[in-house]
């Protein structure tokens, strides 16, 4: 079938992509003029504007929109919705905060129009792997874009089946689901993120302290090398913490274990935070979700001044002077408190 | 090759299984008679103690000791120990602490004897799918006994093969590697089970924050009721939280969504205790890991007093009277501080 | 001078008693008309709802709303600034979220009216204590109010001054400040009650080990039985962690050292969150204050789902059966990852 | 009473300076001269070594060691140990781990000689103010050496009394108590230093979220620049956070708010680190408290490993490319995962 696809960057252009490979036609715009160009020349009908996209599609439209979460989203959204007509669907399948979903979505629906909130995994292997994907909205638009979904979808592939699943929604082992009412499907998508937060950071200290167990801070003969990209590889087989994240870290471990290409500043994504503000809310513990969040912000210098809050109230109670340089790992001569 | 196994429980028993079902022959002791007798019926040389298992085996010998972790492997390692001859082996299959295995280790070495620490990984599906071994100590004996840990590895298998790993061992694509010295193949089982409690706790927390999506506690418009075994499911194929844990988790929901099989009562095992202690010792700052260890102490009630105290503070200052049944997820009507 | 005080509750009815024992003259108001009636035979004007209260104020007039943080808050600010004139100030002294007060205080603003968020820390002991009071709003509307914070402030007391404060605000050591603009008021009294809870919590985990120490699962050698009450009270004298929570805690345990009057569930107010949503979003690592916040949800068994899920997982991988009751702390003869 | 002070370091000089000042006679050694010397000028007995300090003392002997806790206490303690006859007494004031103290004891009672294990809180303060003393061992000690303590001890000041301590040992009111049996001074004053260590996390985060108020990173309506300096003397009084520990933070807040003379790097002592070891072996979750130790480690770069490990985890998933520099506050542009 046909969708407008907007924003061409590295997830919109491989989702036009891999829907062409399917049959699927794609209406293509983007400010970046090459970005449309490029696609047109793989078979995409490029447009100049929103305008010229919505005029190229036939009716019940579809524009999926994939732009960075925030305020070009919610401007894009609201201009297109402006120049579609009622039974036209909007799907954003950016990383939008699901309280926005559920907002925007109860303005697009006054005027006729459907919305999706489409959560989609995948990063830069979706387009040979396939895009994983929570769907937020209603029946009758997730229904009707179904092939399109379909189609992006990984497919139930080599992933053993589950048991117990008969009876259940057939689409799930395909890779895709729709999720619930507006909000859900970038709902779950967050949680997802927000799981891989702490499965990362899991990893990163489990890393961590299997290296420190050769630190020359510990007595000699308690010291253990450890070939730390072996140990990742080995677990790849027969472990409980099998998982897509070990594969990568055994890859990038076999490339150097000492990962000197990183300088270990770590960047973080609205989604982990929103998990944090949603257990907040609801009221769930999130202990480990959210010192992995807070470990990113750590990563970036940013408990500076706390820290140096510990250091006068230190010098105020012990007398204690900093360190010029970072102390060893084991204790300093028991200062005292 | 010949093998003697102590300790024919369930991890010992299989492992005894695939070792004959691969060619090789054992020797097998368990206090419990009935299990020795299981086992000799299906082709194992029976044992009616230590000093009889070691007289049916030829030198060099090589001896598994598969009991829990403490006292009992403790005797029973250093009983075996004047029972064999210089040249022998002992592998402790357990999870012992590593500390203890480089203490042990020194001991036997002064005989003459040889001693393996291998971590095991595998749980109830060791048998069928192999186990992930990770081993300390002297090169010699991990060598000669190479043929044991090939068999009871799992293998390559259709796990896809990890770039840049020409030229490393190729034991740890095989799932077994010779962590280090004596020491190292606990120390990495142990950092193993600490990333495992890390990843477990992170999926805990977000299926717990996907579920409470729907609480009444949140306003009607906000509620978003998720099917939490679709979303388990769709996350196996092309997302980034894709793990062994995950396919558990979504045959578990597939099963209950509501898990009312389960009281929430989550015992912990030494080795997530271990990988803290090592962290502290080694001054690496193991957030996410240690959390997931509290959060099991505070599944069974271990925080009782330290609530209570908070109560008491809050009478003290506030006059706050507890509430008598849990309160709702939403704050209460703004008590003060 | 002259102030209007609606909410008569613990809070509000304690501020216009101590106004009034400083000479200053009150016209109150409450939903309960007992609470009204009350503090008129102690000397209060009554008023029968917010016009009449309104109406016997001079201009210009200063109301102060002590009402629990909401809707019940927005609802009596905003139809109270239908009923002021311009120059009048309106004071929420409750604990309102800070972004509610910039907005508010943005609606006033265009009316003439001034806003003061007030952000007040005393509780049961304020009326004799005096109260802590942290103040947000135009500097007009502060100084003209100056009498009434004065007033209410615990003033500088017997607490020893600080050195260097010279040419600094000296209303902070009277125990009130201007913090700031709108906002920063009731932003200041939520970092107070974050902070609080992240101390508290420090509190209760320490007595809470302490106590443990005479715990049946350690090895009776190791034993150590310690009256936690008379180590509260020892900290009192001489100790880093001298504070008034440790007090409070030193006659909870006097009276009582195994608390049996408390269950131990634990509340929490809105400030502990926004105090975790405020460093989520400024990207401030604050593990323990959030920590401590999470504490408190587990305290109400809101963790119980998250703890199902674990225990499907280990029965998915290890056959683990949940214990029937929970198990003693030692660990469990070293249940297989 | 006599006392002979092993160690004159800034602790164990001002205990010895507080003794003489309340009339007793001390014998005091140092390995270095000067220290012996100075104090040897204000009326202490110098003592050219161990043997030399016993033999200066009067049966029944008293011996503080006053050294950091590690090799060289055990050295010492077991050293004099040998010098000493049946019925004397050794004091380990300094900061032992408490398991360290119930084994020395019971190598000293052997040989009739009694040890004490004093925990001791007064840093560079006690001097003036007394210092807060915690006492393991056996009464017949403890209560032989009561002026000792009485001395050393704050007293009971202007700290207003605990209700309903009447019945209660009175030692805990004069600032020292008899905590239990050997280990129970030490265990008494490691959880003191956990509880310093998390409210001084929870002080440093509150500061450091209320002062990133104000970052160029929150849209310009929302910032709010918070004068922290003032903050903390208000919250002096009235307030639930009143504090030792506060008023030192005002004190340092007062002279510079930006704490320009710290660079951030804090150190940890043993004891903080044994508080987790201790809540890890007894199974009480002490989040909080872990939390705050490891901020420290963080502080001083010990996790760059880990943030590494997710650095090449998000390139391998993701392709993003890690910033040069450290990212400000605000989410990225919503990196997908």
């Amino acid at each position: 079938m046909q969708l407008g696809m907007i924003g061409l960057g590295r997830m919109g252009g491989n989702i036009v992509r891999r829907l062409m490979q399917g049959g699927h036609s794609c209406v293509v715009y983007d400010r970046n003029a090459q970005a449309v160009e490029a696609l047109a020349s793989e078979g995409a009908t490029p447009a100049s504007g929103l305008a010229d996209l919505v005029a190229k599609l036939d009716a019940p439209r579809a524009v999926w929109v994939m732009l960075p979460a925030g305020r070009i989203t919610e401007e894009t959204v609201l201009e297109l919705a402006g120049l579609m007509a009622p039974g036209d669907t909007i799907i954003d399948g950016g990383n939008s905060m699901y309280k926005d979903d559920i907002r925007r979505a109860a303005i697009l629906r006054e005027k006729g129009l459907h919305y999706l909130d489409v959560g989609t995994s995948g990063g830069v292997w979706g387009l040979e792997r396939g895009y994983c994907m929570m769907i937020g909205g209603d029946k009758e638009a997730v229904d009707r874009l179904d092939p399109i979904f379909a189609c992006l979808a990984p497919g139930i592939g080599e992933v053993p089946r589950t048991k117990g699943r008969e009876g259940r929604d057939p689409r799930a082992e395909q890779g895709y689901i729709h999720a619930g009412p507006n909000g859900a499907g970038h709902y779950v998508k967050m949680i997802h993120n927000g799981i891989e937060y702490g499965m990362m950071q899991a990893f990163a200290e489990g890393f961590d302290i299997l290296r420190s167990a050769a630190s020359e801070d510990l007595p000699e003969d308690q010291r253990l090398p450890i070939d730390v990209a072996d140990v990742a590889e080995v677990w790849r087989r027969g472990s409980v913490v099998t998982s897509w994240l070990l594969d990568l870290t055994a890859s990038a471990l076999a490339e150097d274990p000492d990962l000197d290409a990183f300088s270990g500043i770590v960047e973080d994504s609205g989604e982990g935070r929103w998990t944090v503000n949603a257990a907040v809310e609801q009221a769930v513990p999130a202990d480990v979700l959210t010192a992995a969040l807070y470990a990113r912000f750590r990563s970036r210098g940013k408990a500076d001044y706390a820290n140096k809050v510990l250091s006068a109230m230190r010098k105020g109670f012990g007398g204690h002077q900093e360190p010029k340089a970072a102390p060893a790992g084991t204790p300093a001569k028991a200062p005292r408190g």
